[in-house]
């Protein structure tokens, strides 16, 4: 009895009862008593910010009440930590804001404002001594916050490469397995309610981006800013593509990755970091190109533990919840605040590498009219760039032209550019060339 | 400089010196930039106890001494934490005991110690308040200790998987992918320093026992006594089995596997578990069946986060390193000692689930002199025990007998040796029935 008056419980306050929020409130009432045995405490919710209070709505847990006043939250003072599952940024940033300056700690799983604008909430849950925590920003259930900010802080990070949005890995996963093409697949994943009415932010890649902001922060202590990163989504892929990738034994994923170019450790300053979000060829042994659906899954390759993978499920209610509720068991723990995992809350800003000069193999696609003689031409334009190829295919005419497509071995994405800009000059193209980067 | 004082390193003694020793020493220098960047403290080896201090090692880092008293390192009050890589059970345990007793902190790698001797420590410290972290011990890099007891915490976790032994499942993989026989891998394996010149640990299972143990207490939050595990190696596997497996579209794998049976919230005391090592048959779709050379990988599934699936290095000396650095650090946070992720350090005897109830479908090979009548007597058999078959394959003749295989539907391992008991009574069996279970 003593001990249950000492360990009262952890009182939030949710703000959004969406997909994610009516996960939170699933798992906290199935799980209660797993809750308590992990942390000697129960998480109870006391208010529930709606945008819409007359709305028709799940259950709420008893003696919660729904709210659409933010201050209802920030200021209530028996409230001890705010769940911000609105999304978006404007607001929600001055609900965390204020909630902060009120004393409260954050768990949150918006990527998008903790990239775009995250770093003032930092600063300030820093100055305040608050907890801010967001696993569930990052690849839903996959704890790989926890993991880099505690499980590698020992390693120097050297690269982390993962299939960061599961809008993408669904329609390209349904591209690949049954042949769909991109509108198809992906009106298929909006009616599974898998991808928004405006998708843009998944297929895009700005959502992917913002995650590996966030993931950069974690593995290399600096604050890499989101304008600085090269993105480019999955919008209008072609099935040629896909099955062309197949034949040279390869699966084409929307990647986000970031790596250190040069020296690790350079005398002065910072490792230079080239990190960019791109559709890329993976090779068909690699786990990455077995993430299928809407899974989730990063590698990272650290100097001590070598190369590591995770898997698991990146949206969906009770997966996100799942990673919520770790936060939020943290924040009942009373762990230490410690946003970045850094003895430093306040990070450098990252040494950028240009994209420009990232290397990689590539895929090209050009769609010509005859064959006679263009091989040479096109492999002459690489040539005038440095650009080796390593792997030809040709196939019939399908009416469009003929597809010529070829691997090349590494260059950098200027001399792609340059080589790409003289194919074009040939003047024998019959729609655009199409470029991938090629994993190793 | 203030702040310089105030954080005074944290100061080790290292309890051998031998791969893993030599790794962490390695590490500890490497990334004495990035440990002090995540901790604020530096990390110092005091003194390396060895078992000859003649023999001819590494160089120290600067300031250590060797040592082959056990109390050098115990009762040095400068000493904080002890990191235990000697291995064994007796001469850890009692290492580990007197620190505890002198008020040190424990990393530890030994995960046969902690398996079969562990309880009374893990109490001990407990009762010290003292920090034991034992990351290393189970599946080398992957951080899956700390994901059981943080990321996972408010879970009801309902089964773990894994491929938890790296020797076994070079093993494998080599008779997989190259075709080799048992004995010629295992060769191979202990010429590569993968297996012990005495490899009964890795081959008959009981190392991945040792760590299925450690998950089990993690994951579900009771003792499971490790004499009550059901554990079945790899030694002597046939080559033909694996032939066979692949035929089907699985690979032979090594698993550890505990999952809770029946309830998983019974009204009165805890859910049964059943759990044991054995060899298995993967469907080739899992992510465990890519799993190859001497890696090791996790698959949980638990109620809120789904599935996920954690792969990386389980053995090798940066590897091993990077968790045991992972623990040190935390340590170096100085963060509050908690031995299981549950508040209960001192946890309940697991209920413990018959092995013989175990139900899943079987692998089964006979080797028999002609086949007419043969397929319709060991049919019967099976039928006479409620198991049906799901798919035969019929060989021809190898000179050892008719090599006759098939899988069956569902069934409990009691039937299934029931069902093995009269195949023998019927006297046609060429060799023993070989006999697997296959993951669904």
């Amino acid at each position: 009895m003593e001990k249950k008056q000492k360990n009262r419980p952890l009182v939030i306050g949710l703000a959004g009862f969406g997909t994610v929020g009516g996960g939170l409130l699933k798992v906290l009432e199935s799980n209660a008593d797993i809750i308590e045995r992990h942390t000697g405490r129960s998480i109870v919710v006391r208010k529930v910010l709606v945008h819409n209070i007359r709305k028709p709505r799940g259950a709420l847990p008893e003696g919660a009440v729904l709210t659409d006043n933010p201050r209802d939250l920030t200021d209530d003072p028996e409230i001890d930590a705010v769940v911000e599952l609105i999304g978006g940024i404007d607001a929600a940033k001055e609900l965390i804001d204020r909630a902060l300056d009120q004393g409260k700690h954050i768990v949150t799983a918006n990527k998008a404002l903790l990239a775009e604008a995250g770093l003032p909430l930092f600063q300030k849950a820093f100055k305040k001594k608050r907890i801010m925590r967001y696993e569930a920003s990052v690849a839903g259930a996959i704890p790989i916050v926890q993991t880099l900010k505690e499980s590698l802080a020992g390693n120097r990070v050297q690269s982390l490469m993962g299939i960061l949005n599961g809008t993408s890995n669904y329609i390209l996963s349904e591209m690949t397995t049954n042949g769909l093409d991109f509108d198809v697949a992906l009106r298929q994943a909006q009616s599974l309610g898998y991808a928004e009415a405006d998708p843009s932010l998944d297929i895009d890649g700005q959502d992917a981006a913002h995650k590996l902001v966030l993931l950069i922060r974690l593995a290399f202590g600096v604050h890499y800013p989101f304008t600085a990163l090269s993105i480019r989504g999955i919008r209008g892929m072609d099935r040629m593509d896909i099955t062309m990738a197949r034949e040279f034994g390869y699966r084409v994923k929307l990647i986000g990755q970031a790596r250190i170019v040069g020296d690790e450790k350079p005398e002065n300053g910072l490792p230079r970091i080239e990190a960019g979000v791109f559709p890329a060829l993976v090779p068909r042994r690699y786990l990455l190109a077995s993430v299928g659906g809407s899974y989730n899954a990063i590698r990272v390759e650290a100097n001590a533990a070598g190369s590591l993978f995770f898997h698991g499920r990146g949206a969906g209610d009770l997966p996100t919840a799942s990673a919520v509720l770790a936060d939020l068991m943290a924040v009942a723990r009373d762990e230490r605040p410690n946003n970045t995992g850094f003895v430093a809350q306040d990070l450098p800003v990252a040494t950028v590498a240009s994209p420009e000069e990232s290397v990689s193999p590539y895929y090209v696609r050009v769609m010509v009219a005859d064959t006679p003689g263009v091989l040479r031409d096109i492999s002459g334009c690489m040539a005038a760039e440095g650009i080796s190829m390593a792997q030809v295919i040709q196939k019939s005419d399908e009416g469009s032209g003929v597809p010529l497509v070829f691997m090349t071995h590494e260059t950098s994405a200027k001399a792609m550019r340059s080589a790409l800009a003289r194919v074009l000059d040939l003047g024998i193209l019959k729609q655009s060339a199409v470029c991938f980067k090629v994993l190793p």
